[in-house]
């Protein structure tokens, strides 16, 4: 059992699901339904008992634990360490910042019995973690020597859900959420900014092969209790928004609630300035809605746990020891490697799980290829079949899954700006965003007694980003009037 | 503050611990209060607000993701995947198999309010999860192609827990549980005692360096709802007993419970047997108490977040280059390392903080000893220092890593050997686990009218686990009364 190449853990569970119709209903035809299709039939997720909730399913949380690994690492180099903090919070903590319980107060689940008893204060299962950490930094956070202090924690969090997706909208996520103290405005808002870019856009674009709409929040879209929230955004393949990742700029309220305050060089006592950001399993609905097709999910090389398979066509005139040669080679190299040689179950079935479940390269092993020395390598991404030589199949893969990254990038950015529309009138957002993205001129948001803003979202769409007209990152106190709104419908 | 050789990222925590008095209590004088000083002295976790909770701390958390990786790696070695299931269950679920709700419903945390309305159902936080995996896997089998189905998930879990220890006893705790199922009893046997031996008792061994007791519990001791446990336990240097693995055979209840049935190979139905497994944040417990000393922690070389330290005695005549340049070099050999160079505090305290923090090995780099081409090596294990010649280091510390692994484990096992009698009537017993095991025969324990193990635990004592005389496990209907009891104070 211990030999990857011999266990096919994703395959063998592959086969439950493909015993039910391969077909997933067509992106056109019906964009729903098709996500929720293909979570069943790739064996992605599926729904808990208690309301919005969501199981994460083998192959569903392998792909997760990829993301982990390349945003810890990039989360790791940015200075920050992780930690863990309760799931459990005194419900009287919210109450200190103002604007924060009031965002988080009707997603709240209560805990109230505990042992078998009445508890005498109810508790709050974790929505986001700002204030049981102040209630520490409080504590650890002295001198200016101690700063910035720089903490983030991988961790399951609750907020009460009516309308849940799954993976998109859950009771329950998994996520991320990075927490700091710094001594200045300047240095937490660089620092807000350094996540921002160099873990969130950077693992989105270069990982995920998605681009992101990088901008500030308007104040309407800001995090409850943050003063500035920068976001990365994202086009789905039905021309809606996902906000994938978010940094956010506290200021100094919540150090004022909690008391987080240093002495600085002068020894004077100043509150600090802190940041929180967090991005969650969300990227799995954005992973999948960014880049699936009609025939199932398209994984990003980089991203996948499963890179390539090595498909035997049948195990008979040393077929079956070619292809194990193969994925032990493929192994060698460094690459993330299945071998399929279910025999048994017909070879146009199995070829189509793996399609369903995004393996980016595939190559098929038969003995009529091998007797010319070459196998068939079936690029998911772009649906292509070429024979390659045996003796040359390692090097090639190597091209191809560099090739499918790319081009899945490339692919995306093209969906993106074919679907992207300046209008210079609110009225001509409703069109704009039925397919894709508007920009609209900042000034607008403020228009008609200053509700622009509200009117667009009376309609349906939302403000998912301020930049400035070249595309660069606003100051947080920017007048959005000189600036460009990024307005679409979004999940 | 991107490289972990400048950022010194627990160093610099450690500034902040090292303010308070650097003195551990004595183990010999409070060995509880020696625990409580280095928890918070090596800033490994403290209490959260809510009563039994837990942060832990960089640190503490570092050490953690040590033995998340290595247990993870061993558990996918054993052919399970991971998923992830919701945090909440529905409190009908737990009482459908009974012994395990009779075990498991003091220890409840209770969800009443979601969405700020009451519940219709109470909602449960689990406290392990046999009940929400086993109803979807009553889906996902149908046939004995299905099985075996392998899985685990890294979660937390929450027992309301009424005496709290930090680590070895709080009501929220960080966990795998692994849970199976298989055609046939016997691969159930087997596969549990493969997660047993190749799962925790590799790692307790090997890369803990803690040696474990392996056996079977009694019966009183079982699992809630298991037909057999298996454990390992280990010894801490006060002589009381700490599990630190469970692995349970489940038989059929579950099953039975949630209708987790195939057809096997003739068409016929039969219910699944199952396995669960888990090893918890506890092990951070037994890894400070196991080898711990009065200086601080003790990590073995394999777990060690930071393995090697450099420390630049002073940045002048080149100390500051040369230590840096050793750094470099030590993780270019793929040595966890870091560079300590705050020449601005006091040597000595720093030297402290590093051996409170337990890292292995030591490297002092200071002009003088650069002066004829050496730097002093301080062991952690046996405060052994050594000077070794500077184009030697990293060939040298690569010797002594293995060197202070094998060491722990030698003082450990010694202590345990030392500590540990034979007697034969339970009268004995009692003085026998003031310091350490008792080894008694099994017949004893039903001695009495059958309450033998009723007296041991009236008096303090437990069995922690059952063997064959020569050590061997029995097997899971073994009649204890041919077995030896292993008994002693545990925590």
């Amino acid at each position: 059992m211990g030999d990857l190449l011999v266990t096919l853990p994703f395959g063998r569970l592959a086969s439950t699901g493909m015993a039910k119709a391969d077909v997933l209903t067509p992106q056109a035809t019906d964009f729903p339904q098709w996500y929720q299709d293909i979570l069943a039939k790739a064996e992605l997720a599926e729904g808990g008992p208690v309301r919005g909730t969501i199981v994460i399913r083998p192959y569903g949380y392998a792909i997760w634990e990829r993301m982990q690994a390349e945003i810890d690492a990039r989360i790791k180099a940015a200075g920050a360490q992780n930690a863990y903090f309760p799931l459990f919070i005194p419900e009287s903590y919210f109450r200190r910042e103002a604007e924060h319980v009031e965002g988080f107060s009707p997603e709240l689940a209560v805990v109230t019995h505990g042992g078998g008893k009445k508890l005498e204060e109810p508790i709050v299962v974790r929505p986001t973690s700002e204030t049981i950490i102040d209630s520490f930094l409080s504590k650890w956070i002295q001198s200016y020597r101690d700063l910035p202090l720089l903490l983030n924690q991988w961790a399951n969090v609750v907020r009460w859900e009516l309308r849940p997706r799954l993976f998109l909208r859950t009771t329950e996520f998994l996520w991320q959420e990075g927490h700091t103290a710094h001594a200045t405005e300047q240095d937490a808002h660089e620092y807000a900014l350094r996540i921002l870019r160099h873990v969130y856009e950077d693992f989105m674009v270069n990982v995920l092969a998605i681009p992101v709409v990088v901008g500030r929040k308007t104040d309407q879209e800001r995090f409850a209790g943050a003063t500035t929230t920068w976001s990365t955004e994202a086009m789905m393949r039905d021309g809606k928004a996902l906000q994938m990742g978010t940094s956010h700029e506290l200021g100094q309220g919540f150090a004022k609630a909690f008391d987080i305050s240093f002495l600085d060089q002068t020894g004077q006592k100043s509150f600090v300035w802190q940041t929180s950001w967090g991005a969650s399993t969300r990227l799995m609905g954005a992973l999948i809605m960014a880049h699936g097709d009609d025939a199932g999910l398209r994984l990003p090389p980089r991203l996948a746990p499963v890179q390539v398979v090595v498909l035997a066509v049948r195990t008979e005139e040393g077929a079956g020891e070619a292809a194990a040669q193969l994925a032990a080679s493929l192994r060698g190299a460094g690459i993330r490697v299945e071998l399929d040689a279910r025999t048994e179950l017909p070879f146009g079935r199995r070829a189509v799980g793996w399609e369903l479940k995004g393996v980016p390269v595939r190559l098929e092993v038969g003995p009529r290829d091998l007797a010319n020395g070459t196998v068939v390598l079936c690029r998911r991404d772009d649906a292509t079949k070429t024979p390659v030589r045996l003796d040359e199949a390692v090097n090639e893969v190597g091209k191809v899954l560099e090739a499918a990254q790319a081009a899945l990038m490339a692919e995306a950015l093209k969906m993106r700006s074919e679907r992207t529309v300046e209008v210079s009138s609110l009225e001509e957002v409703d069109e704009a965003t039925q397919s894709g993205f508007a920009m609209v001129p900042g000034s607008l948001l403020t228009s008609g007694d200053g509700k622009g803003e509200q009117r667009l979202n009376a309609a349906g769409v939302s403000v998912r980003a301020l930049q400035r007209p070249d595309g660069s990152l606003p100051s947080p106190d920017e007048d959005a009037a000189g600036l460009v709104a990024v307005v679409a419908r979004a999940y």
